[in-house]
């Protein structure tokens, strides 16, 4: 028997490494085939290898192919799959450096091809100094340009959690930034009001941040970006990073009949099957929201790494399931730290759901303690049943990982009434006597009895 | 209708205030009895004055009486309730400043007196220097003493969170501090391996601990402490701090009639009521360990709190339960994070659970963001069911609170095989890309499924 991985990130290698724990190499043949030269690295750490807090792109790695190759696994980096042969149980596979194609069969696929970075048809150019960043390489380019064209001022398009943080590794860099959103706020993941305390945490690094704004095209010269221009005016602009989102790369998928989702992702079943012996996980997948009950489309490496590690027990002849996620994001802007799990506004309204919402301003830790900080809480509730259908939050430390008990609390389709009781920690140096997240609860319980 | 509120603690007040919220006083009157100086403070904020980092008493006092009475709440501070009459509906007060006694009659009655700290027949002393801290008034005599008679050398006899906290206070006064625990390892609140992780990092902040040892007396000298005996060797103590834990004051509600549990505290029903028109809350009464079924004492802030409220609540005509608690406790000793949710071994044997631990090694950050440490991570997980029965936390930093994302699980019933499932907030400086509280799941797991 043998097992195909089309993308040697996450969700493939996860993949092929639980197949590996439960079937020996006797059993099952494994090759994996990545387009680029790193396999199994972490691409959120891009951002901080940029910024220079982090050594790159090795610190990045979490294992390399010779590792791989040492546990069974057949990892052939520069191959590209450019075909898919379902009937006939093969693929088309091109070593990207010697150039040759081959054919190789398989018995069972895994595809976790990813996602690639959305190019507007004005970002479509040859000119150097515009980047996205979703692969190591990409950030390996970015890299060289910064070090060796020393731009003195960068244009960063988009300010979601990418693009805010690409403008910080800018400004900790010491280059002029500008971060230009089409929206009225940045991070249009969190509710509008909670926008405003990144916007202003993004201003206050010294980020030139303009929102409402739209670009309509890149002005090069000599084959480098030389501006961005805009509906409000010209950037000019030493370096560009486009941080407008990704999309699933399904071509081939879609090619070979398997079955894409109405979001542009594979659609899979809860085993991670794509079809009879194909398999799919990660970037390239459609996934289903736990409290909209919708499919959606959320790239993100905890996803990504929990979805192979399922498609692999399955594989391996165990089973698992992947349960769907529920929208938990955190990012750090500075000192500023933003969560948020659930629905949005948005998102709760598109869903259909009428809801509360109540915020609060509460601390890290109790009131006295040195180093209490403020944080701002959201809760969005259900109008009639209660039920917590999201929270953000946004706080200059320890604020983050608060999101992780509304998460849980979402998952269990918590009521905020029911929260209200829950045993949280308590010590003045983690928390005031109630927890923002009860604080926050209990006020969203209050509006609901209104 | 007069309310009268014995005890002005975290307890009495919250259940005051919130009977004030919703009836005005036109309709109830509110009499609040405290016998100390103080109400509505942080005791837990304590060890943190003793030891400098937080200014006292002032600091830990989230409101005073004037506030109390500004708000239609009469309270009266150093009066002392010393009998209650549940036929006739009144209670005798005395006045300790004036030294008079008097009745005042009631219709409701909120029963607030929290506890006191266990002191074992050889404490029974009149000598100075020795000294519990519970209350404010407590931390205020201890800080006298260390101010004017700066003793060089200091015994703190038990090792729970109390004990170490005040023993670490000491040490940052810069005495010399003995720590004396009759168990084999501080911190009985944890697991013997994760203690000694506590062992080690109480070790490291100077602290001579010394575990497996028995108090049998103490010598003083002068009316002033001199050395505590134990069965390992006589130790010189300038100052004594007694942190043995606390017993719930129910004399007075015992000689009224009122029922209290095995576990010494008063029994309430899911309201918070004692008996008709009578209310109890806070840490002289037991409740509900949702896990092991059992009644349990646990004194802390955060339940006084909720129990206060729910018995404010309800008074004011308004409904609310108590919903019981999973013990959840978060403690900081220098550097070192360690929380506790539901059972420990030892109280899950007693509850007659089997089951599987699994203990991990992982760190609160990306292992390649700076500022990465490690952190440990302990879970019990019932045979059969896979339910998650308890988790113990032993980390560096931004450890601690992890446990929220255990206990929300925990309150929820939830299998560790369910909790891998987990969408717990991800990005390089707050988590590697499998939280730890994942990691142990997963692993928990495992062993499950051997």
């Amino acid at each position: 028997m043998r097992l195909i991985v089309i993308g040697g990130d996450a969700a493939g290698m996860s993949a092929a490494s639980q197949a590996r724990r439960r079937r020996g190499p006797d059993d099952l043949e494994i090759l994996a085939f990545e387009m680029g030269r790193f396999v199994s690295y972490s691409a959120c750490g891009i951002p901080y290898w940029i910024g220079g807090q982090v050594d790159g792109p090795d610190a990045l790695i979490a294992r390399t192919p010779e590792e791989f190759r040492k546990n069974g696994i057949a990892v052939h980096t520069r191959h590209e799959v450019t075909g898919i042969d379902l009937d006939a149980r093969t693929v088309t596979v091109r070593d990207l450096d010697a150039g040759r194609d081959r054919r190789e069969g398989f018995d069972e696929l895994v595809y976790a091809t990813g996602a690639s970075p959305v190019r507007p048809p004005w970002a479509e150019t040859d000119a150097g100094g515009v980047f996205g960043v979703q692969t190591l390489e990409d950030g390996s380019a970015l890299r060289a340009w910064l070090d060796t064209e020393k731009p003195e001022s960068a244009v960063v398009i988009g300010a979601g959690y990418i693009g805010i943080e690409m403008a910080e590794a800018m400004i900790n860099r010491g280059l002029r930034v500008t971060l230009v959103e089409r929206s009225a706020q940045p991070m249009g993941t969190v509710d509008e009001d909670m926008g405003t305390l990144v916007a202003d945490a993004v201003r206050g690094l010294g980020i030139d941040l303009r929102t409402g704004v739209t670009v309509e095209g890149l002005e090069t010269a000599n084959g480098r970006i030389a501006a961005v221009v805009t509906d409000a005016g010209t950037l000019p602009a030493g370096v560009v990073v486009i941080g407008l989102g990704v999309r699933p790369n399904t071509a081939l998928a879609a090619a070979a009949g398997l079955p894409l989702g109405a979001t542009g992702g594979l659609r899979t079943d809860l085993r991670q099957r794509v079809a009879d012996g194909v398999w799919a996980a990660g970037d390239c997948t459609e996934t289903h929201h736990r409290v909209s009950g919708r499919q959606v489309h959320v790239p993100l490496g905890t996803h990504a790494n929990k979805q192979g590690r399922v498609a692999g027990i399955n594989l391996g002849g165990g089973y698992a399931t992947f349960p769907g996620i529920i929208g938990t994001a955190v990012t750090k802007v500075c000192d500023l730290e933003v969560a948020r799990t659930g629905l949005g506004s948005r998102e709760a309204d598109q869903a259909g759901f009428q809801y509360v919402t109540a915020t609060v301003e509460s601390t890290n830790r109790a009131g006295y303690y040195p180093g209490a900080t403020p944080m701002t809480v959201k809760v969005l509730a259900e109008r009639g049943t209660g039920m917590l259908l999201g929270a953000q939050i946004v706080g200059k430390a320890e604020a983050a990982k608060r999101i992780d008990a509304f998460a849980v609390a979402v998952w269990n389709r918590m009521t905020v009434g029911e929260m209200t009781g829950l045993d949280l920690g308590y010590a003045p140096p983690y928390a005031p006597v109630w927890d923002p997240v009860l604080v926050a609860a209990r006020k969203a319980e209050d509006k609901l009895r209104g």
